[in-house]
């Protein structure tokens, strides 16, 4: 089992984010071919141990929460994030191409954990975790919940908890000064259990520029 | 005068954003000493000719738009921040170490644009375009802005407006799909103006680290 971490005090980098500290996979292996993950895998047992985390109701042993892999682009993950919104038309190459900036932030800011069904081979549900880099709070990370997802088909099995509970594990060990997301209003109960609290006094306001009329409008 | 740059029309990250493309100084001056700047400094040119921005209001001519540079160190940046909220002590060292990750990015991922006032040699506005990968939406990119700050002395001229100018065209030039903010309620209005309007489907939540007790707590 991975040793324990202790959670930094501050907000500055992890050595975790800073390299490639305790790594399983030999650095060749991380950087081709379908099985290179997003970030060190062992990082998932880590935090799993630091924190106490609950895993999937699982009674056939089937589920496996993990980081991202380039072979998920075969294992449905695209058609899992279109359960969410639009992602549109991404051949492989071009989903290579995108996993590889994320994988390759140096201190590594991209954290996206998967559930797979080992049974059918496809990633049932996926969370992501942001880092962004600031000046202030000390030179601080402030953490961001991006783009949860679980498939249609595994409802009741709480595994939005389990990817939850695995981002805001790893925002803590990360040390980050703050963790915001946005949701729908039949979400706000959901994100409370985590600690997560409506934030009253900031507006969460935005600029789409979906339609091209919009890209130049009020500028 | 730098050449206009098409808006890409998806969310594919940009040629600008992928290399030094347009870069006036040398890599080495880049790459050392305080005038390194955390982006290519032709951009800012390239985007006020491109969508027309306003200036500051400024009959001295004494205010430069520009991106932040490693020596606003020392021309008052972090006490500028300070006015926005918790920034800590932070050595040279420290700032420089930061400002190396931001600038480092790659594809750039963080465009900290400053007005500096010549006659005090001080950082008198700031605000900050952060650019975040994604699957979703064909692989596009989501803008956020943050750290929108103006110095008290300032008031009244404009340089809020002017930064957010800059912010949005820097946004609209890279294609993103969608820029947000977190605001107070009083700003609603000034952000009203670039076409941001408050998501009304959508809560911001946030979990906060600040206190130790925080950390472990709802896990």
């Amino acid at each position: 089992m991975a040793a324990i971490v202790k959670t930094p005090s501050t907000g500055k980098i992890p050595q975790e984010a800073n390299n490639n500290d305790g790594l399983l996979l030999s650095p060749e292996a991380l950087l081709s071919g379908d099985d290179r993950t997003m970030f060190s895998p062992t990082l998932i047992g880590q935090v799993q141990e630091q924190f106490n985390l609950s895993l999937p109701n699982d009674p056939d042993g089937g589920l496996t929460v993990r980081p991202l892999k380039v072979g998920d682009y075969d294992r449905g993950y695209l058609p899992l994030l279109s359960q969410l919104t639009s992602v549109g038309s991404i051949s492989k190459a071009q989903f290579v191409e995108r996993f590889n900036v994320m994988a390759n932030t140096r201190p590594q800011a991209y954290y996206v954990v998967v559930i797979e069904e080992k049974k059918t081979e496809q990633v049932v549900g996926s969370a992501t975790l942001v880092l962004e880099w600031k000046f202030i709070h000390e030179a601080g990370a402030r953490g961001r919940v991006e783009d949860v997802v679980v498939s249609d088909e595994m409802r009741g099995r709480q595994l939005g908890k389990v990817l939850n509970q695995h981002l805001v594990a790893l925002a803590t060990h990360f040390g980050v000064y703050k963790l915001s997301l946005e949701c729908k209003d039949k979400l706000i109960g959901f994100y409370e259990q985590f600690g997560f609290v409506k934030d009253a006094g900031n507006n969460f306001m935005v600029k789409r520029f979906d339609k091209p009329e919009d890209q130049l409008a009020k500028l």
